[in-house]
């Protein structure tokens, strides 16, 4: 028996999300089906990351257990065949038998895309948020810094989970204008439900000068999610990686 | 009356094309339907380009006669709230009764974007093609001077086809590598039918080493739709601008 890490993009528009949920069609579900077929065993995957239904993915990590005679470095190619196009494993690598995806500790990047300018392009409509008002972007920088860091993020979290621990660590967070497009880029130990998608919210919040950047301290100080601006869209958010110790 | 210019973006994904065509649904039937609600009329487009299936747009010109008060540059926020998400209209304005979008001079724009890496990402399916072996970009680029200039283009018309004049004058032709896209973009003063996807088509054929730079000479010269690479596919392609004198 080995156990194989798979990395997997997905183009979230047509999934009801990573988890398996009956009657919906996710990703976890494709996959498992796929792998099924393509091994002749009866695979489930773990995934590291239950994104919500219409996030993407570029780098999402599962592992799951085999007896396949396949090299772990050919699964993804042999796997690819089995699946739609909107899912494609990137790779595919051995690791330890009690390597758990979500327990082991790891860095997150998340990218969350919004089109910025009078008129939507339609080409970027499934991949970024599209904002008409204009953004000023010093400012949401300048409240981005008050994220950094470890800090308690209960205000960032959806107020439809209970978590005990809300407090985590954004190691970077970064704003860049390219075009039309302003991408946000966050890599943390871990985030809360919605967290990313609320600090994209606030973030646009305070770039039309609705909240001011140096309101960030009160809103991390006040624990409370209604502090926070609104979560933003599901469709302008990519899982970019997850890099593990 | 007055005839109104419109600047369109379309995302080609899913339409038959710009041009009216009976049981198939086409972005020109979509505007002028979403027009004739708007203003009460009934009204008929005239198109600049009429894009093949697939293909996308950031910026079609389509131009209309009408008699309505609204004033010109505010049509096209209006008539945006009657289109569908993949169809946008980027800008409206008032223009001489006489001017016709095909009669007129202009240099048109297109982008062919290709994905070059050993395995598809989902999100970029739709908007470029996807190429798995290494395409040589310098060879490319070196191809593509020997198209820049007046020719005759015989050679990249689809065969399908049967026009007199075959010389068309390409204004410039860049090609660029961004992360895994390859762009390759195209002016001229005008198009024949597939040129820009079997240019592609043909300058993929010289990134991964099966046509050498120097034979482009020959291709041209020869005057036969053969001797030129296969058309590449129509999703990969983006009319960008069109502007006129």
């Amino acid at each position: 028996m080995r156990r194989i890490k798979l990395v997997i993009a997905y183009d979230g528009t047509n999934y009801h999300g990573w988890q398996l949920q009956p009657g919906e069609i996710t990703v976890e579900e494709v996959i498992n089906r796929a792998l099924s077929e393509l091994l002749k065993e009866d695979i489930a995957v773990i995934g590291a990351s239950r994104t919500d239904a219409g996030v993407h993915a570029l780098g999402n990590v599962a592992v799951f257990d085999t007896e396949t005679k396949i090299p772990a470095e050919k699964i993804c190619f042999a796997l690819n065949r089995y699946l739609p196009w909107d899912i494609r494993v990137q790779s595919s690598m051995e690791v330890p038998g009690d390597f758990h995806p979500r327990k082991v500790k790891c860095r997150k990047t998340y990218e969350y895309r919004i089109l910025n300018r009078d008129i939507l392009i339609p080409t970027e409509r499934l991949y970024a948020y599209f904002v008409y008002y204009d953004l000023n972007i010093e400012k949401m920088k300048k409240a981005a810094e008050y994220l950094a860091g470890t800090h308690d993020f209960k205000s960032f979290c959806s107020a439809k989970t209970h978590v005990e621990d809300t407090v985590r660590t954004i190691y970077g967070i970064e704003i860049e204008k390219k075009g039309h497009i302003i991408a946000i880029r966050v890599t943390g130990n871990g985030f809360l439900y919605n967290m990313v998608r609320i600090i994209a919210g606030t973030l646009i919040e305070v770039g039309r000068g609705a909240i001011a950047p140096e309101d960030m301290i009160k809103i991390l100080d006040g624990r409370n999610r209604r502090l926070a601006g609104p979560t933003a869209p599901a469709h302008g958010l990519t899982l970019v990686r997850i890099e593990y110790e």
